[in-house]
């Protein structure tokens, strides 16, 4: 039944392509409820005067002052915390400079890039030191790849669902154009050794942040960033330089990218031990769990918006995305999971980047449970709440990408379940 | 010559990733030239104390505070004016919401959505209303493309060659992820009548600025766009809705976007008749030139950089577009267009959306004169200087889209020059 409710959006549209007969298939309003023209209003306030002028930077609209990142930090240390993009009033798929989420140990360093160095050491045959200038020289690729958190969504876990707005608890991922250089070229520049398997990458924050790489992904497809979205890097993404690894956790796309050190093996550091591990049920840990899996996430509706009192079709969309390549399907459910409709991919559908998914749904005042689950090219599909707790148990923190629940009720109020 | 001096950007990668050997087929440094490392200087200020805290919106770096629009706006009518982008300080693809040029008629208006209403009438069987709230449940789609003023690059029409900065002479141009509804949708839903064949479109804005857009094009790909790169349109960019014709002249993608009226002929407004037409060497003038065609520039080196006393590599990279479709080729030149050598197109190229070229450049203090020179999928080969004004004469103002050159001196300086 939910899928009759379901349509696919290509059918909708080539539906709507054939015009004039239109109007005859469908009863207007299709969607909405327009009002007929009311010819008697006078023309906007806007019209009358003169607009302000131009900017040398500009901002986004006073009346969008409350679309903000939701800032959660260590009260004692205000440095230390994440704040989320608010995934559920954003569409497409750039994330703005401005909403990208955070994820601080010891705050925003405020760096001179004049006075930065980034050096290259341990197992290579010259050890070299770059200024931001230096760098700038070299050739640049570009990149359009989400950066996730590790622990983005692990509210997950917890035994009874969060009623967090979709955005402010999976929202600890985002997707950007990051441009810079290759590290490749420098490695090579700098002579690799041949006992090398990893580097040491080390922050200049005030958390000293280091982290263990295997050398083979630095040598795949690691870029040093200098630029998000066509800009140099905000500050709380990393300025002035940041290691960026598509497809691998937050934590180890270092930001204020200081320094690398081949080494032969791993440092073990509080970011690899203490942290960024996952606590399997047999109690041991899972460690360098460095790859996202695929996940998806329906922003729209979800949880907090209230659908009108006003039947029709709504349009779900979310986004999905994989650390291991391009999102091959993804499947909405209207019913928790007992049928599923193949929803459609904004296109082109990217390597590793967000890709947008919608369906019209048509909703009649009925509960519902909607679901999203996504499939990359590998064959990996996202797994229920239940599998992936089978499989890892319940007292994990980071690495949770199982599909997301948001409850409809007759009255269009919309709730997070688990269950389903 | 020049050619032995430019190299394949992808052979270049090709002799990297060989690792071990490059050290050996390439004498240090490659690029740049950085000194060893220097183990006596002490750790960063920045790894010594905490940094400040999470923001709910970003901002640039203060370091980056001279990376702005350059203003050009009447001294009598501050809102009538342009800001151009800073193309020679950006990277990648994507222009950030912050720096997308501006183009105003009479400033920008202050538009609250709660109020704003859209209008469809003129030939349509329903005259239909639509409130923002209302528009945001219909099927929304993205696509990443260019706009570009129709009056971006004039400054080459003067007899003299503009000194002014890439980005300040070409900028009225950028390139972003515009999402909305396809305005398809609404016109099936009030239904077009047989005789309509144009649409008036109006903008709510202090000039109620109004041009006459072919039905074809708003049937084929326009979309009423609520978000730019992600977050809700900027206020200079039309908030809270734009109209967005993929590949068209920044004219007629109506910012402040208020009413559309089908009608069977266009309106002949002032901004189609005395202004966004090009006067031809018989004195008559082209007018309803939408399209914008292929062109490309040089964005680094360019024009203000200054080649550091140090000869060797250097990258060459600078952006390419076309209103007709996909890039499909962009050559460079060094020696004032004697010699071609084809440019790296950073991947996915995508449809009338800036494309990336890059080439690896070797200037050891020679004089040079640096070209680009862009073909699209069509076939269609950006002009020379000369072949433009030769077809179009030099009264025009409009649609300038020939090929720039920038002359690098022994010393390093660049100028923009003519007569290559």
């Amino acid at each position: 039944m939910a899928n009759k409710l379901l349509q696919s959006r290509r059918q909708f549209l080539q539906k709507a392509a054939l015009g004039g007969t239109v109007a005859g298939s469908f009863s207007l309003p299709i969607w909405a409820a327009p009002p007929q023209v009311n010819y008697a209003e006078v023309l906007p306030e806007s019209m009358r005067l003169p607009g302000r002028g131009f900017t040398n930077y500009g901002q986004p609209s006073s009346y969008e002052k409350d679309i903000i990142r939701w800032i959660s930090a260590n009260q004692d240390a205000p440095g230390n915390g994440v704040s989320w993009a608010p995934l559920h009033d954003l569409q497409g798929t750039i994330t703005p400079n401005g909403l990208h989420f955070e994820r601080h140990h010891n705050g925003v360093p405020d760096i001179d890039p004049a006075n930065h160095q980034f050096l290259i050491d341990g197992l290579v045959n010259t050890p070299l030191s770059f200024s931001i200038d230096a760098l700038k020289r070299y050739p640049q690729q570009s990149k359009i790849c989400f950066i996730e958190c590790g622990g983005n969504s692990n509210s997950g876990w917890r035994s009874t669902p969060s009623q967090a707005a979709a955005g402010y608890a999976h929202g600890l991922v985002s997707n950007a154009e990051w441009t810079g250089v290759p590290i490749k070229l420098l490695l090579h520049e700098a002579g690799i050794q041949a006992e090398a398997k990893w580097a040491i990458v080390e922050a200049a924050d005030g958390a000293s942040l280091n982290v263990s790489i295997p050398l083979d992904k630095l040598l795949d497809d690691a870029i040093l960033a200098l630029y998000q979205n066509g800009e140099r890097l905000r500050p709380e993404n990393g300025y002035p330089l940041r290691l960026v690894l598509p497809g691998w956790e937050g934590i180890v796309n270092v930001k204020w990218l200081r320094q690398l050190r081949l080494t032969d093996k791993p440092v073990m550091s509080r970011n690899e031990t203490a942290q960024y591990t996952e606590l399997m049920p047999g109690g041991k840990a899972r460690q360098f769990s460095f790859i996202m899996e695929a996940k998806s996430l329906i922003t729209s509706p979800s949880l907090g918006m209230q659908l009108p009192d006003n039947p029709g079709i709504y349009q779900v969309s979310g986004l999905a995305w994989s650390g291991r390549g391009k999102i091959s399907r993804v499947e909405v459910s209207a019913d928790g999971g007992q049928s599923w409709v193949k929803a459609n991919l904004q296109q082109p559908v990217m390597d590793r980047a967000f890709t947008r998914f919608s369906l019209p749904w048509q909703w009649q005042g009925q509960y519902a449970v909607l679901q999203s689950r996504a499939t990359d090219e590998t064959g990996y599909v996202q797994p229920s709440r239940e599998e992936l707790t089978t499989k890892r148990g319940t007292d994990g923190f980071f690495h949770y990408n199982a599909i997301v629940s948001w409850e409809v009720t007759e009255q269009g109020d919309i709730n997070h379940v688990y269950g389903f």
